[in-house]
């Protein structure tokens, strides 16, 4: 068992620095198709605006390294330091988080600057030869930032939802890949949604597993200790579950029959009238003419048949998979697959933005070299109940709630989504949501 | 009894549309201290954000004027007959009043390219020789882009009141006729606090009396038809109460004795957790170092102490007076005094944008010459209910959800506030709200 | 100007007593057709469990008249003294309403033991020569319980309709005057469904009128003063409105149709999903089916077609006045046509139970000798709000919150219902419930 | 690994029938203390009216043996077939679980003849020779029927705390062995509130264990299949925590400090005003004097303080464990320590309806012989959710419903409490709630 730490490896300043930019850059370029007002919007509980999760990262290495670690640094504005915190209790205290959309002041030249003195700071820190500690919280922070680029754009995409005039965050266009894919009549688009064949699932030996994070490369302490656990015998699905095969399941009256789903999913779909997954929509009386609104516009379902599924809660993971009879797989099944594996796929890089078909033809489809979509292209709701593993130890001081407190009421979701940042994900990676959650890019991959 | 329309005199084409522009420039000028990001914040469910006003009074113009008068009027932006309309259920479908914080698109250039689109073709109707009916709504669409102007100001403060920076509207200077006022601590703020002095009531006689407006120059249907109501004789008092008076009302425990308010008004005391008047603040557990917070800044109470206290519900005002062992005057006691003087006082064009004391040593307070403060400073709550008149028709077409479909329910506010626009108010002017609300500058006026 | 008081007339021992006890009795047999579980319900907010009613009134005396008149009165249990207080703060702490269904203890026993201990009291106060405040109060208890006897109809009724099985409170049976009427298929039911005829208006003269009490017999603090009033003349109906008109409405889209609602009432029909009166229900899809569930159980619509619509809100009967393009009355208006007349209906004393259709053939429908149904079958709703009437004074003591505090945000009700006991109604009685009330017998008479 | 069955061992009709009517008798007796208006309250959403209890149960027998299994049987009352469904979907519609406190109708004497007619059913059923999937599922209705015994008394003690009159369901009185208690100001009592002694705890060795039912005697579904779980050593309380220490708990400010506690506890901390755990009450302003309501009524704190504290929720167990440096154990923890010992403790059959202090003096408590109260006196909260064993598989059926369908947001509870039936329990037994669940006896054992 590794002890309870965050490691890091030994890296020059020269590469910390370069590997601090490389983050802060990709948060700003994010932001590239969004005006100052977009970035004011919360639409939902869930999200923030996108000028507070600006704000927030810098805050957060302000809060955890230049205040801890450069001694000779001035804040940027003595507010920002409670203005800015999330909900760390023991740091100072915090504004409600329904509070973020007043938040018109600071401006968003002002918070860029606050960006920029925090990036001045950093500069002059990872040149002094910081210490080790300063350096793993540097790598927290960078991951940390990396997190919030992820939630940016699920933000933005409710945002853009909830404005009735339902804007495009970035346009699909002739020059894209699956061009025609937005009118949904092409022959590409109908060929290609028939693409994702058959669900096949392979078989995996079970035993005695480790699992959880080894010592090299940083991690989050929720993938901390690694421990053994006992895994019996498991078949996995080669594939996520498509919105082709969503939809089947809404046309065989999924939504409307309580034996499929588990007590408090039925009371959800009750509550909040639910009949597809979020973000998709049709003309009333119109049982199949859906159209999914994405960060890339709108389209009709015919042209994301083979895509998966995505925005659907734990609830409707479970329901669809009782009613396919087959069940989600839990977090240890679905890490002793990943582990070991290369970590590619359809992440924030591809600038696709929203999920894509299984590789048409790969090998990977059709024979047991592994399953296809294991990283990127939608978070993964698994079997388990997000808790801590034996030994977990938070980290120290007011870090300690970044991951630890909210182990209650929570599932894991496994493998990283098309918004992740490429390098941010790996197979012992946790993340977390409660089960009715469905503004993030979460979808169902099948076990048995 | 008058015939039931809204009358306007004829007025030459120039003077209208001057009267027009002048309207139109005041709301952009009231917009000069807000960035395009204060302008998205909508901060309680009874405000808007500011953004959504601009578009939503030039969307009154089009739809109600342009549209119907102006045969050759394109659209700016076929989304926007319905994206603005803000309750007209008989017009178009329209957003839920909440999503509005989510419009950051259109963005505010477009808006304001909006209002220009609008003012355009309103100078070419209204230099084309307009029907008499398109000059009525023109004249209707000043008064409601006036009540906007108002809403702008009080939703603007609620914001920022909200923004935990707290930032000012317009900040308080030295060249400010009330300066030290601010610190509350010179000898010129101090005596001005007791300047008020005591509250004296004069008589009025009762008897059969006509109310509600005379066919001469604008109203609202609301103040249709004018006819005869049977008031008794009554006392009014000469001044509005102050802050320093509301003090001592909290400083009597009067938030914590049941037997002081209506039952409604102690379930909202409780739910709401009311201990003073909407922005009102004080360090915790000290219960005398009240601050108040305002379109100009945030203030000792012993500054504000002879000024009228405002933002108070119907219940706080109704329990005010009970405490005082006096009431609150009808609508008909209020008009009945006010019908005949001349409208002048604390309004927008004073640019104080908060209540001022009564001036001192004015004969009016000493004298039956008439009560101070009638319009202007604060709206002065009634206790009469929101209903028609006898014989009260609404406007034909979509126009009648102007004010008739809002009689139930609400409480009858007279006089106008310091941010109302001047000309906009008169005797017979009936502004309503629910009587839990808060964030108008609503005031109080004693009555026996 | 009367004086502020309730005034009652010189009155023997012996007939005081047989009042008091006429009262105590009726409420008992209202029992008779309930278990001490049924006594137990309370199937929401606005109703009490019937034992908390039987307690609460013998209460109302132990507190009002025995302890302040009766020197030598010791309290059947001393707890009762709380426990049993319904809303006079002044007068001890009390527990929450909800709280009421609670109280399986005291046992039904017990509640009887305590009315009969505190009827054992009252004899000996009657019996020795009582001070005149002392009469005055007995005769505000029996009024007051008078109102409980209605309300515990009231509450059973939501309890029987509550109770997935839908008791009876009593049956329909074949020797009461309208058999077939549970039919629904009898010639003489579809001919008593027309017999309602066109409703017919008269016309009534304005004027300055005095309203409210005058000196002679028992009223409530909230029909004083008797002052005067304008009235412009006006027209209203003979007969009150149908269910069968009532469901025209309804066919008409009447539920689904903004422009005939307030505001408030076009929310509350969405927020609550009515789609008609209270106790109306059909099955699935069936729109024309409806049955109405009664105090004598279920009947289908059809034998009520010439009945009186009853358990609609204020939102509804406004709301259907605007379908028929007229109003409904003032409570002045009301009062007027109403004084003078002699007081009779079908009230409690009938043993219906239910509205009941108005008399056929009666000249009083078809001339201008006076409206049908003014008293009993149903309490109309006005477009008057519950307000104090100029110069109201609340009674002194903790009594003064037997009404006062309860003026705001409710509607005026006026003549009594089929379940209001003879002689409790009279022409100035003020009801009042908040717009959005219908598990009261509560219908509509149209004015224009 | 066993099959996934509900297994019962062959018995005598005799035998069978003996075990059922004991059952049925128990829960009348349960019943004596109570009057048909206490059997009519449901004073929280968790609970349920005690006569609908004594309804369900009845159902249960009726529609899963007597109707599938009984050829001849005739329903006592089509009605109830769905009236007493408590959630099975998929066998009937059911009414809504908060209308069951207007089930006034039927009455108590009718649900005791239906008792009585389901009985006569079952008596037949039992001698003629049934078939084993009968027997299997009497079996199963018995312990349904334990299961609703506990929540009898659960339901009752709530129901009578929200009674403000506080009625107990049994008196302690001077021949309970515990005299004095009530009083707390013995001796005794005081000498009783240190007895529990400082808390030890024991090493127990990890490994790969088999948890879940063996094939022999009865076992819900949630027990099954028995499978392997890798475990680390672990530490474990001797004892569960008392009400002195959770007192000191309380005293040092542990429900005012967040990092004590999950975020989601946090929430519930705040949302639900706790400050001690239910039942727990004091004077105003007295932070020390806690009393504590029982169904043998209330006794100050000082008398309890040996004794398990109890009706706290998982954040509550889990906020004192982090308090006290400990954790709680996982579910598998508990059953590998449990399995194979005695099952005997404070339960049902002791008459004593509270938890009992440790058993003084006991080699148990100071020795490495096993933990003390491990069955019976409370639920102990664990650190596992309640999820789905690997190859779970639902009873067929609409019983598939009893269990799997909450395997949802809840946590799992291990070990009885005392007031569960004796021969209910066992070392697999997994009772489930949600983690804000307070009604329960539920308590808290350390690990660490």
């Amino acid at each position: 068992m590794t002890t309870v730490t965050t490691v890091v490896p030994q890296s020059a300043p020269q590469e910390i620095l370069e590997r601090y930019n490389r983050v802060r850059r990709r948060t700003l370029a994010l932001c590239d198709p969004l005006s100052a007002e977009d970035m004011m919007v919360q639409s939902c509980p869930e999200a923030s605006p996108v000028k507070w999760h600006l704000a927030h990262t810098s805050w957060f290495f302000e809060s955890f390294v230049l205040r801890p670690f450069l001694p000779e640094y001035r804040a940027f504005n003595a507010e920002f330091s409670w203005l800015f915190n999330s909900y760390y209790q023991s740091y100072s205290a915090f504004p409600a988080k329904r509070l973020r959309s007043s938040f018109s002041r600071p401006g968003l030249d002002e918070v860029l600057h606050y960006r920029g003195w925090v990036d001045a700071g950093m500069e002059r820190l990872i040149a002094a030869d910081p210490r080790p500690e300063a350096l793993r919280l540097i790598e927290l922070g960078a991951n940390h930032e990396e997190q919030h680029q992820e939630l940016l754009l699920t933000d933005i995409l409710h945002a853009f939802f909830t404005n009735p005039l339902r804007p495009d965050y970035r346009a699909w266009s002739e020059s894209d890949d699956l061009a025609g894919m937005k009118s949904g009549e092409s022959d590409q688009a109908a060929t290609r949604g028939a693409e994702a064949g058959r669900l096949e699932f392979d078989r995996y030996e079970g035993g005695l597993r480790e699992v959880g994070r080894q010592a090299d490369g940083f991690c989050f302490d929720n993938e901390l200790p690694r421990h053994r656990a006992w895994i019996e015998h498991f078949f996995l699905g080669r594939r996520l579950v498509t919105c082709g095969e969503f939809a089947d399941f809404i046309a065989d009256g999924g939504y409307r029959r309580p034996e499929l789903w588990l007590s408090a999913g039925w009371d959800a779909v009750n509550a909040n009238a639910w009949v597809a997954p979020l973000y998709w929509t049709r003309q009333e009386g119109d049982d199949r003419d859906w159209r999914i609104f994405t960060l890339r516009g709108e389209f009709p379902l015919q042209a994301l048949a083979a895509v998966p599924v995505s925005h659907v809660s734990f609830y409707e993971a479970d329901a669809f998979a009782r009613w396919a009879s087959k069940r989600l797989p839990t977090e240890f099944e679905w890490e002793s697959v990943a582990e070991g594996r290369q970590i590619s796929g359809n992440m924030l890089s591809s600038g696709r933005l929203l999920p894509a078909p299984p590789p048409a033809g790969s090998p990977s489809l059709y024979s047991g070299d592994g399953p296809a979509q294991l990283f990127g292209d939608c978070w993964e709701w698994t079997a388990s109940a997000y808790l801590p593993y034996p030994g977990f130890q938070p980290l120290p001081g007011s870090l300690g709630e970044y991951n630890g407190k909210f182990m209650s009421g929570q599932m894991v979701l496994r493998g990283g989504s098309c918004v992740t940042p490429d390098g941010h994900i790996r197979a012992t990676y946790r993340n977390f949501f409660s089960p009715e959650t469905r503004w993030q890019f979460s979808g169902i991959r099948l076990a048995r």
